[in-house]
C-alpha cells in the first residue's frame, strides 16, 4: 500500500474517485467490450458530452482522442501546416513543439522568452506567412503562464488566416478561454484530470478541419489513421480509427461528470485558493522563492519554486511524511522544485504540504 | 456486475489476473508515479525482460512501446520505407497496412489473396525494389493464418536488403517465429495478452534501426517523437519519449511473467487444444462451417465460422448464457462469426461455448 500524496506535475495524484471507477470498470468488464459496440459508443458520447460542458465549448469545436500531447503536436503540424509554423517558446515543452515542426520538415520559427518568463505580446513580431501560431498557456517545465487576455491580444496581431494553437496540457480546465479567439487547445489527462497517462485530448475548430482537408485536397500527406479527417469520420460515430485507450476514455467521462457536478467555477476558485497558499508561503520562505517573477505570469496549476537546498534534499525530507513534489525540469533539476496544484489535490492536502515545507525548511 | 465471457477477437476477455493486478496498481499508485522515475524504469525493465523471455527474442531485437498496431503500421512506413513497400493482403487489416503506405505517399503494391485464404508463396512475385515486405501471420478479419514455414519461404524469395514485417497482432505469443528470417513483428495487448487496449508492441531488429538511421541521415523526415531513433534512445533507459500508458506497461509485465511461469509451450498446446475443439465442432455442425478451407491456413487464435443464421441471431441466443462471440468483419458481418481463442480463455470455457453452440444451433 502506497500512502504518498503526489504533488508531482503529471503523472500526479489520481482524482480521488478514480480507484473506485477503475474497480467498477473491472467489474463491468469495460476492458473487454468491443470498440465498435453500442456500449462503447455510449461511453465515448458520455465523455464527449461531459467534456463539452466542462470546457464550455462552442458547437464549432470538436473533441478528438489521441494518445499523448506529443502526438497532438505531431498531428497538428502534419494536418495544418504546409510550410511554416511560429512558436512562442519559454520552456522545454513549448520548445519541443517547435522542434517537432522542424523534424517534420517544416520551416519553424520562434520567439524565445527566458525560461520562467511570460511573453511580452506587444513586442513579438509574428511572421505573416506562419500558418500555425503556437502559444503555451501553461509551460509545465517553468511554471510560466500566459493569461487568456494575452492570448486574445496575440490573436489580434496575427494573420487572420493563421490558426492559433494553445497548449493547456497541464492547466485545462482551469483557463477560461475565449473560444472565439483560438482555434485549438489540447491537454493530457494525467495532469489536471487526475487520470493514469495514455490519452491526449485535442479540441479543435472548423478552421483546423478545413485546413487539413485543404492540404489533403492538394495531394499532400497529412498522415494516415490519425489525420484529422480520419479521426473525425470515426468521432462522428463516437469511435476512434484504432482501438483506443477505452478505459481512459471511460474514466475521463466519470471524472468530467464529477467536475461538472462540483462546477467549473468552484474548481477554478479552489485552484486559486491553493495556489495562493503556496505562493504566499514561498514569498516569505527562507529556503524557497517564486521562480516566475511577474505575478500575472505565475501558473495556478504548476507552481515552480527556486530552492536554496537541492531538490533532492527537499524530496528526501518530505518522504517520511508521504508527500512527493517534483524536481525542477532539465537543467533546473536541482535548483527548483515543482508543485502540481491540480483538482485532485484538496485544499487541506495543499495546506498540509505548505505547513510541512515551512516546518522543515522555514 | 458483468459475468459475460468475451470470446470477441479483441478487445476480449481480460487475462484472469488482470483485475487483481489493477487493484494492486491502484493501491500502489502506479498511475501517479513519474514516467522518469526509477520506479517506472524498473517496471519498464521488468516488462521488457519478461516479454523477451516469452517471445524468445535474440539479442539483436529491440522492443518498443507504441499506442496501437495502427500506429506501428504508420511508423514502420515512415521509418523504413523511402519509396516502396509490398504487401501480402488477404483481409481488412493486411489491406489497411497497404493503404497506410499509400496515404504516406509511398509506392505500395500488393498481392491479394481472396478473403479467408492463405498465401501461395511460390506463386507470388515480390518486386525487387520493395524495401519493406509485409505479411500478416494472423489476419484478424478473416481467420486466415500464414504458417511460420511459409514466412520463411517468403524470406528466401525477397531481396536480401528488404525488411520482412510480420503482423501477429492477434496471435502473439502463439507463433514460434524463426527470428533469423524476419526483421520485425508487432502485436496489440488487447488480443492474446488479455489487457485493456491502448498499447502496441513493436519488436524490430538492428536492420530496421539501421534503415531508419540511414533515411534520417539522407535528410528525410522519419517522424518526430515516435521515430525509431527517438523511441530507441529512450528505450535504452527504460522510458518512452512521451508519458506512455504506464498502467498497461505495468500490467503487460505482470501477465508476461505469469505466462512465463506457465511456460510458452503449455500456452501453445492449450491454444491448439481449444482451437481443435471449435474446428472439430464446426466441421460437423448443421449451422456453421469453417471459413478457411485449407487446414494449414486456419488460425489457432481467431477462429472464423460461416453461419447459416445471422451472426446477430447467434450473439442474441448466446447472451442469456453470458457468452459473447464476435460478428464477422466488414461485409462478412452477418454471414460469419469470430471466436477468439486467446490465453485468457480456459479450456473449460471454450468447451462450454462449444457445448452451448451445439445445443442451440446443432
Amino acid at each position: 500500500m502506497n500512502n504518498k500524496i503526489y504533488f508531482t506535475p503529471g503523472p500526479s495524484e489520481l482524482y480521488p474517485t478514480v480507484p473506485q471507477h477503475m474497480q467498477s470498470a473491472m467489474a463491468n468488464k469495460i476492458g473487454s467490450i468491443s470498440h465498435r459496440s453500442q456500449q462503447f459508443k455510449d461511453i465515448y458520447a458520455h465523455t464527449e458530452k461531459e467534456l463539452r460542458q466542462l470546457l464550455q465549448l462552442p458547437d464549432n469545436f470538436e473533441i478528438l482522442f489521441l494518445s499523448s500531447a506529443n502526438e497532438i503536436w505531431e498531428r497538428a503540424i502534419q494536418n495544418t501546416v504546409e510550410s511554416e509554423s511560429f512558436h512562442l517558446v519559454n520552456g522545454s515543452f513549448s520548445k519541443r513543439f517547435y522542434e517537432i515542426s522542424l523534424e517534420l520538415g517544416r520551416k519553424a520559427t520562434k520567439y524565445e522568452a527566458p525560461f520562467g518568463e511570460g511573453f511580452p505580446i506587444d513586442q513579438i513580431e509574428v511572421p505573416a506567412t506562419a500558418e500555425l501560431v503556437a502559444v503555451v498557456q501553461n509551460e509545465t517545465s517553468s511554471g510560466a503562464a500566459t493569461p487568456v487576455e494575452a492570448i486574445n491580444q496575440l490573436r489580434s496581431k496575427i494573420n487572420p488566416e493563421a490558426l492559433l494553437f494553445v497548449d493547456a496540457v497541464s492547466s485545462m480546465p482551469h483557463p477560461a478561454f475565449d473560444y472565439s479567439q483560438i482555434d485549438s487547445v489540447y491537454f493530457s489527462v494525467q495532469k489536471c484530470f487526475g487520470l493514469p497517462a495514455g490519452l491526449g485530448v485535442w479540441v479543435l475548430n472548423d478552421r483546423c478541419i478545413a485546413k487539413a482537408e485543404a492540404l489533403k485536397a492538394k495531394g499532400l500527406s497529412i498522415g494516415s489513421f490519425h489525420s484529422i479527417p480520419s479521426l473525425l469520420s470515426k468521432a462522428k460515430g463516437y469511435q476512434n480509427p484504432e482501438t483506443p485507450n477505452v478505459l481512459n476514455i471511460y474514466l475521463l467521462g466519470q471524472v468530467a461528470e464529477e467536475m461538472n457536478k462540483k462546477g467549473i467555477e468552484v474548481i477554478r476558485q479552489e485552484t486559486e485558493t491553493k495556489a495562493k497558499l503556496v505562493y504566499e508561503y514561498a514569498a516569505n520562505s527562507q529556503t524557497f522563492d517564486i521562480a516566475v517573477k511577474e505575478p500575472a505570469h505565475r501558473s495556478a496549476t504548476t507552481i515552480i519554486l527556486n530552492t536554496k537546498v537541492s531538490s533532492a534534499e527537499v524530496i528526501k525530507k518530505l518522504a517520511p511524511f508521504d508527500m512527493v513534489v517534483g524536481s525542477g525540469y532539465g537543467s533546473y533539476k536541482d535548483a527548483q522544485i515543482r508543485i502540481a496544484n491540480f483538482p485532485a489535490h484538496s485544499v487541506s492536502q495543499m495546506q498540509a504540504l505548505v505547513y510541512k515545507l515551512q516546518e522543515l525548511f522555514g
